[in-house]
């Protein structure tokens, strides 16, 4: 799994929502919710997805807000790994109970 | 709900395992576990004592460890509702799958 090119990550960027650049080497989203224990379902089944691709985020819940961090350790940097895992986090959001 | 005197806090903490103090007004504890999915687990039965006990800690995922903080936002410190969930966070962990 290689680094992304700044140009990349720019091009990817642009196709994902809400997803923002903490450094040079990961990003991330808040994820709000009406309820805490809707935020905690939400949780479970983005670690199922992480399971799947074998690749774990960093996962905060704060109440009703739900952060969650994307880097690639191998790469020390962002990689097409970090952008596919945001896209199924944002399709299992997409589906949630959180409004 | 009050928030503790120095020396209660001291009290309750001896009685706890694992718990250390942030600053004045939190706490801390470090749970691992060997697999990602069975702290995921964990993070889920911390969420139903924390709704039941209405008191809502806060929770970080990075990879096969659990990050718990509590603090009492009303009392703006730590109150005897925090240490009666840390005592519960840790009985789920005494039964969790986690070696």
């Amino acid at each position: 799994m290689t680094e992304l090119s700044e140009e990349q990550i720019e091009i990817y960027l642009a196709q994902v929502s809400g997803w923002t650049r903490n450094d040079q080497k990961s990003m991330q989203k808040i994820y709000r919710f009406k309820r805490f224990l809707d935020g905690v379902r939400f949780v479970t089944q983005v670690a199922d997805v992480a399971e799947r691709l074998n690749h774990h985020p960093s996962i905060l819940i704060d109440y009703r807000i739900v952060t969650i961090s994307l880097t690639t350790w191998d790469a020390a940097g962002l990689t097409d790994l970090d952008f596919t895992s945001a896209a199924n986090y944002d399709a299992e959001y997409a589906v949630a109970e959180h409004q």
